[in-house]
């Protein structure tokens, strides 16, 4: 009877996409499930995963806004 | 004070309809309070529900995102 | 496929009782259940419950801890 | 390394707003992590912070709908 | 940025185990965090996962506490 | 009625503590409760928080618990 939630920004993987696809998705949705039977021995059917996305102006990290974060850390001298 | 939070897919609960309806909110939210007051004696006024509704696509069951796994299941023989 | 999860403080619904109890528990499992059958339809073996116990120390109302909050209430006149 | 869910209805704050501006959600994030900085001393950069807007006819409380319950505690008689 | 909750009930994997083990528990840590890499390239340092254990009779499946209800199946008739 | 959850691993914020103070979880509530009313204009009254303390065991970073990964960010040269 697992629960998996999954919290991820709203945004592509890769240049061109500007979301998690559907493939992705039910990669993640797969992926998982399998690591609780292999783990813990769930079966696949007792397995919920919910994936939910957020908008990047949604998610903090740092203090900020990621998008602000990020550009942040990029400008920081290694 | 209690929180009740209700997960369920962004979904129409019988033909024609493609959504949780308003009219169908309100009785999730009107059962469940009361049920703490009744259970617990827990005030109406000191009950926060929260309704989350999930893309199909986002929801997995069965290591596949939903509607896939729903199929899978009717394909089965008895 | 719903997900309820139910917060509450840990605490007795009436004198003697410190802990929401296994009966009390039952109760809300079987009631919220229920509750999804008859206004979305959904099968009672699709819906998951999970109780979230929180100690009165942790739940914040009114900007104070929870405990503090209803002394507060109580010695406001009327 | 905390994690900070914020959730509220999806409402302005004041006349003219029909949401949370990106203004204020920076205010919450850059609010909450520092707290967490100076309370528990928790580095900014090992804080998220997840805002999640909840339209007001998914959010319950007093047993309705929360613009329902707001209409009649404004037609209580003090 | 993804944050993951694992919800498990507090139970061995296996007879002679009463919960989930600390080599278990790094298992899901580091599948899930290497499932995101995989899938959607987040580096495995800004992954965060939470894996919250909850007591059988906080956990409800088919209307009944899990324990009642596994007991149920099990006496079904194939 | 906003909702702020608080999650954080269950340890001291100084030596000699193992875990989050009574002081310092009234000094959560009555920060994020503030800054609710300061920037979105909610009453204190209407904002909830719920402190979730994790053990570190439970808690993963970097695709390992999270003592594992402290330690090993304290070895890893400048």
């Amino acid at each position: 009877m697992p629960i998996v939630t999954i919290q991820v920004t709203r945004e592509g993987s890769k240049p061109g996409n500007d979301a998690v696809t559907a493939d992705e998705k039910a990669q993640l949705i797969a992926g998982v499930s399998q690591l609780l039977l292999d783990v813990l021995h769930k079966p696949l059917a007792s397995t919920f995963v919910v994936i939910e996305e957020v908008d990047t102006g949604n998610w903090g990290w740092g203090g900020l806004p990621v998008l602000a974060y990020r550009k942040q850390l990029e400008q920081k001298p290694g």
